[in-house]
């Protein structure tokens, strides 16, 4: 698939000289300085070395010019947003070139009778939300990097969020996408309309992709209202499962949150720890409920004697003051965490009714490894997120939380569930995709790759 | 791809013989009497021919043998649900064997507290719907055919239907698949839980690929509440195109219908005529509108005045009887234009603003090719059906017809849509396909089709 390394030098400087003459000059950047910080993503692993050369996209024919070259001179290209991926899927290392869309970061339509937008794949994802807020519409994924991170990586790796249980993820919201393909040809896929079915769903397809099949220069995204209410409730309760099965009783009782966030005990001692506050002493766990829309008041109605016969307090708010006091233990516990070592952040999905188990699986696996592990999930789609805080003067991902790490992946696998609800699996979870995907999906898998990207050119090593 | 057709009879007789020795002799049928009906799916057009043999699948290792074998000698296979389609998809002619999985029909598990059913392909999509219903659940996708088609049909052509604008079409209910590759390789894609984002997302992919990439032998499908109240409206407009505008306005005021069909003055008339009503006088179209959930009275409170604003008449209710009453014009109406001819169903989806121009469009191609044109549409995601009425003397589709509905897939992209909202491109819509794709798209979809399916044994002439 790759030219023998021996080539690579030669190959490398053919390919400078043609971005130097084709790119504008403030487009590309090379040189360790502008390249090194290119080399990791916020997983707490990076690659090796740095990329030969940066380019800035600016516009989608730079992202085409430094396909064409670079598939024809098979020099691997790792396109890239934010930089706040979370599995090193963005990670670019020694004899790569990086495409930073973060330039494109224009609104090119705002369409609020047909409820989509047409955006750069730069556009940070709360600028756009913000954008459709003035016309009382949102963009529904919200993953906790909104602030920072850009719509395209979000495409790239199906970005989830806290409100997905009720309106579904990035790929859900997806309707369409400008791609250009690895030897630089540009494709656009999907459609306006709501409902579609011509062709294979390429869409879909490349939602998740982490840019080892295309690179996105455009998306269109369905918009959707701003729900007009919303009520908040807070319950503690003595045991994390306890409130894993307050959060099924709800479902059962066909309440469909917006926000079912669901905190361990551990977490709930270290925000008390940073921010003085009292959360521990009153349970065990601490599930964050939000219902929304015109029925959250007779939702949250429903759900309140739910929660008071397993909880140790229930709190209920439809007042915003007193819903940011309450969540505030959520939005908290992150920073809270970051104090006491460096956070290494995973991401497992269970089925909703194996949430309990999937904690004490994680609870043993620090234990036996001697990690500190600390546990949020979106409790309604069995997303947990485990935090493994470690050493900060140690470099990378220390062998501990690799082993830890491990352990958990097996048992969320066992449980039937998943490797990564919303991360994306980057490098950090090469080693276990085999286990999930079955070797006749894998195999199937790499030829799918070889279908968009014969060469091999697109963020080779990320994803399969 | 395809062995010389010289080779093909004695392929055919090893391909016979095999399945013969290995597959039991109930389930495999042979001679005209047998495959005769197989030529043919609804959508009014049949493959040349009849196929060589049908397998009539009981277990997913019939479905392994057969492609095993067919693979290997270049044997075209044809699979089939219920045979419903309305785009050809499932017709199988000459020197092909198709395989019948409508005895695969068993409900492998109903799981309330995840809310998910595994089914085998051929549950008839009703079937799954009533076993849910027992637990307050329901399968979302609803299309027309759903007493008689089959889940796995269903899945093979992302069926819509007429709650998709707020529930999602049949993509939206699958979470994961088990099918038997072109070789008989079997592959099981997807999960259990409702987030996930481990490997390229194939489960999309094989939604909606007509049978062209793999042979679902199971599926796990989403299930969901059934809301506890429904809020049914009618209301009559002067013409199609204040209909039209009646529904933007819901929209814009943040309502989700869970139905908003809309008649058109043709239709309206052929149900007078057939069942002595008196809607015609009332307007030029009908809107059928529902509200659903906790919040459906809310939003019908809100989409009444809006609706007295642009309509001539309209009536509300939350009886079910009275609401039967209402909807008795869409459910009669293609039983009513059965009886004026032989009914060919068509299907394109245009950006929700566009629907009046759409109906225009429609209307003028009638009148171009002297071809009777009656529309009714899910107009809350944009998708109509155009009804061709022909005469039911000649046989196939009549060329006034063929140029008709040509005139109306090229108003379609030009509106900004799609050839195919919920039907599937199946042999009929091939011509027109590579303008919507475009070339690029067009070659890269055949890549993909040639890496799951090297030889172009599944369903070949399909889809693409």
């Amino acid at each position: 698939m790759t030219l023998p390394l021996a080539s690579r030098p030669r190959n490398a400087e053919a390919l400078l000289t043609a971005l130097r003459g084709e790119l504008p000059d403030a487009v590309l950047t090379i040189g360790p300085e502008a390249t090194v910080p290119y080399a990791a993503d916020r997983s707490g692993s990076h690659a090796e070395g740095a990329p030969l050369a940066v380019v800035h996209a600016a516009h989608a024919d730079h992202v085409r010019t430094t396909l064409r070259h670079a598939d024809a001179l098979r020099i691997p290209v790792v396109p890239r947003g934010a930089g706040t991926g979370l599995s090193g899927g963005a990670n670019a290392g020694t004899g790569s070139v990086v495409i930073d869309l973060s330039r494109m970061n224009r609104i090119l339509e705002l369409n609020p009778q047909d409820q989509l937008a047409v955006v750069e794949p730069g556009v940070i994802t709360a600028d756009l939300d913000r954008a459709a807020g003035e016309f009382g519409l949102r963009y529904a994924p919200d993953p906790a990097s909104a602030a920072l991170s850009t719509v395209g990586g979000n495409i790239a790796t199906n970005a989830g969020g806290l409100r997905c249980a009720k309106y579904g993820v990035t790929r859900d919201a997806v309707l369409g996408l400008d791609v250009v393909l690895a030897d630089g040809t540009p494709v656009r896929t999907g459609r306006r309309t709501v409902k579609g079915v011509t062709g294979y769903d390429l869409t879909a397809l490349l939602t998740g992709s982490e840019g080892t099949l295309g690179v996105i220069t455009a998306a269109t995204v369905r918009l959707r209202p701003v729900p007009e209410t919303t009520v908040t409730v807070a319950a503690s309760f003595d045991t994390f499962a306890e409130g894993a099965e307050a959060v099924s009783a709800l479902i059962a009782a066909r309440i469909e949150p917006a926000m079912a966030e669901l905190l361990d005990g551990p977490v709930l001692a270290a925000v008390d720890e940073a921010q003085a506050t009292d959360l521990r002493s009153r349970g065990g766990a601490l599930l964050l409920l939000q219902c929304d829309g015109r029925a959250a008041a007779a939702e949250a109605e429903l759900a309140v004697p739910l929660l008071r016969d397993r909880a140790a307090t229930v709190e209920i708010t439809d007042d915003p003051t007193e819903a940011d006091r309450l969540l505030a233990a959520r939005r908290l516990a992150l920073p809270s965490l970051e104090r006491l070592g460096r956070v290494l952040i995973e991401d497992i999905a269970v089925p909703r009714a194996r949430l309990a188990e999937a904690v004490r699986e994680i609870t043993a696996a620090g234990e036996r490894h001697g990690v500190r592990i600390f546990t949020f999930a979106h409790a309604a789609d069995g997303n947990l997120h485990p935090i493994l805080v470690v050493d900060p003067d140690l470099p990378g991902i220390p062998d501990p939380a690799w082993r830890a790490a491990g352990d958990i992946f097996t048992a969320a696998l066992r449980l039937g569930g998943t490797l990564t609800g919303e991360h994306g699996v980057g490098t950090l979870k090469q080693q276990w995709l085999g286990a999930e995907l079955g070797p006749a999906q894998h195999a199937l898998q790499r030829r799918l790759k070889a279908a968009f990207d014969p060469h091999g050119t697109l963020n080779p090593g990320k994803a399969l």
